[in-house]
């Protein structure tokens, strides 16, 4: 039974970079699925997303074909087997919409590559989670103290560790992080915004969108980086609203919003199909 | 034959307005087509768009019923009769497409409300409208000049004057206004932004976009203020994009946006159903 | 403390009714705070929807009002309380999204006129509610036997009257019933079909949708009628497709659509938003 | 100056494509610029485009290298220079929205691969063209007669071969050509539909759809065949509407929605998108 892998492959742009990785492929008997590219001329970066399956006893050949390929062609490379799903932890404050979404596509199916290996929030679990079947899956709760950042990011990298923890998702937390965190776990911490960003950054976004009178909302999914609400974006994603929405309209349409938006840029992280390219992200569709 | 208007009501919140607009219509043997209407509780102000048809002898009784009743509640109102189309002056620099558009509407009966008396730019006729038949249309040439707004705004005002325009439609007119001008057209010209505002305010918006990494472009249509890129919005849409998008990629897909929200803007407009609102509207859909 | 009502009203066209059922309001001392109508002059039929606030001791004064007004414009009308939610009894298979959905939505807050008062399935709890948490809600399993149509019927009628439902929603509830018993829960019983009706009636509607090619798939929300998949159309929506996408996708898709289709369409009915017209319906927005 | 080209592969399912046809055009010293392909697994079928540059003396190697690896493969390929735009015939009766819709992208360097060699009509220049500027493309009229469709379709054969025309757009061309000429341009014959097909096939969608009582309209562009309404879809697109939309508010807004969904298709089939696979389409997005 041959088995599924995704390679992505991320260098300076060149010539011969397909060619050279799909002959690799080839040469273990590995069968193309899917594959997609990007060539940033501005930035003279080039994006790879190679989606294959190669018999289990080819495997580590094709590892060190892509190992000698990537280095003669001084690529960054990545070979992820399918079957080995991404250890995910989620954050979570009161609103539970999003931190429900992604249990639920997890539990049907949707988001085989996510393993969700526990719940975290600022709140006790009967206020996180009051709608919310955890089942066995391990809830932390950190307080929020005065003055106690530094010790509740301590904790959490300690569930981290103890986790094995590869992926961050904001569902809707509303603590902000310490710059040395947040880069730490760069590229690997995914929030959702309640606005089209760059529109309404900041505090109570559906209250200025309410104020000023715009026509549509929206929501964003990004990387989290220092620069708060500033990250480079994965996925948006708006609909329509009019003069008579109330801002607890806009708090209820906002939430179809986010919880799509956000369970779509996971789904593509997982798929390895998010690059960072600096301060914005290239995406391969699925 | 009846005639058909459409009966614009702009209040303080108080109850029986409805009733006595209505008992209005109903006295001159009138029909009501179709009504709206919006209660701002938060600014205590109510709006009302009610479209009839009364026999044309009936007509001027109509408008003295509606005198009396908005009279006694205190009202601003206003009764347009449809057979009146709005005479319109379209004012654009180098890009024609929302000029080409709103013509070509025009002429395939989409605007009936639209009678283009004139278009205006800052660029003479063999670059402002290049794509686009103006027929019978007056073409007016302003062009730019150091110093010379004050002169120019003159010029627009006779041609306004001498065409009687009772709307400006600003279709990717790239010249600002001065604040007395925009105070002396306020609510009467619509002006079309690319973007969804209130993201990539200025110059450049997508530039601006393609270097944040959105997701999405968008446009916007507003009525003109003294506060550049912050009047009240009538309209918006947006259009999904890649990473893969270049500048001219986003201009291209922007104009699709940019044609249709203005179109929709100055439909709304023509047909009463946009209200200001302090600065923002209210749009009742059609 | 002011009460909420929603007034809805059906009958013959003819000029004066809105002026009629808002005087009546006004005479109680109400406050309306909204209000829609259309008039299907196809048809020669009047639909019109008007939300007020009425203090509760002149309940009973609008009651009878409304009453005579009724009377006198030979309308048929209804007066609903928003205090008192619509008893709501669910039916499912085994595909548990769109369950989940509406559970989650009322648990939130966003189906405040929703009482949910049993869940219905042909499969035992262990399947048709896997990863649905149903609380106190009552389950029932009705099995599909040879034969034994009329027993079930009879069964759900019970069910029916001890729980005193109103509404029935087939959240992908996969049994056909009997022309009688579709005919006597005529206008209160929504179903979810997996198409944009009338594209690809009928079984396997996402087999149908990728053996044709089309680029969009969607789902439709309308009231069950004798006529399968005929029944007048309450909400639809789409979503892209592109050849690349399999069967499992498309569902993985469809079932995206299919919750927000049936959770819109159970909030505009439950909001009086929707009126049968014939083998069509009158829908307000909210 | 390097030329841009694009390269289509269409054979059977067999690792190696892209590498061998990827080295092809880096051993000419070629430049890939993009790469999407598509393994049809059901069909045992791949296809695949390229889109590269090569410097200009180098092209004809490229052809060449092409050639000997696609013989290989045993493989249906065809290179593409994008400086040769592609000669192509426009059909319309008496609705110029699509026809006047595609002349402006065309003009506005949106089209740059289409190049209009004529427009043909069942209708007089007047009736045709009566809001359209032609410019100096040419204008056949092909009057419809009682049982003139052979010799119609014999002066229309005659218009293609002098005029040169490798595409034949309907841009809302309301006659129907016979079996023979339609298997004479399979696939180089773009349609576009009124509906989202399969829903409302054959005449008067709009009227169907308002009888049927559906919440969304749209358009379908699809190659032409010999079973009507049953080609191969390009693309399709929809818009929402409402019980209060007449059939002649759906055929406004239906405009809308046939022109850029055969604007699209246009673009796409020009670009080398586009891929027949029996009777469904591939596409790749741009």
């Amino acid at each position: 039974m041959a088995q599924a892998a995704i390679i992505t492959v991320k260098c300076q742009s060149r010539p011969g970079i397909i060619a050279a990785f799909s002959q690799a492929v080839v040469e273990c008997d590995g069968d193309i699925k899917d594959i997609n590219q990007f060539n940033d001329r501005m930035q003279d970066r080039y994006f790879m997303r190679m989606a294959c399956t190669v018999r289990p006893e080819h495997m580590s050949l094709l590892s060190r074909r892509l190992e000698s390929v990537a280095g003669r062609l001084g690529a960054y490379h990545h070979l992820r087997e399918r079957q080995r799903p991404v250890r995910t932890l989620i954050m979570t404050s009161r609103f539970d919409h999003c931190l429900n979404d992604l249990l639920y596509r997890w539990r049907n199916g949707e988001l085989p590559m996510m393993q969700p290996v526990g719940v975290v929030s600022n709140h006790p679990l009967s206020v996180a989670c009051s709608r919310v079947h955890l089942g066995d899956i391990p809830f932390h709760h950190l307080p929020v103290t005065e003055d106690g950042r530094a010790e509740r990011e301590e904790a959490l990298r300690g569930i981290m560790e103890e986790s094995g923890a590869e992926l961050l998702v904001l569902a809707r937390y509303m603590q902000v992080f310490s710059d040395r965190f947040v880069r730490d776990v760069e590229g690997r911490c995914i929030n959702i915004h309640r606005s089209f960003l760059p529109g309404f950054r900041g505090q109570e976004p559906y209250r200025q969108a309410s104020l000023r009178g715009v026509k549509l909302i929206g929501a964003t999914a990004h990387y989290v980086t220092a620069d708060l609400d500033e990250g480079p974006i994965i996925e948006q994603d708006i609909e329509p609203i009019t003069h008579s929405d109330t801002i607890e309209d806009l708090v209820r349409k906002g939430r179809d919003i986010e919880r799509r938006v956000l369970a779509r840029a996971v789904r593509y992280h997982l798929d390895g199909r998010v690059f960072l390219n600096d301060d914005r992200t290239v995406v391969f569709p699925d």
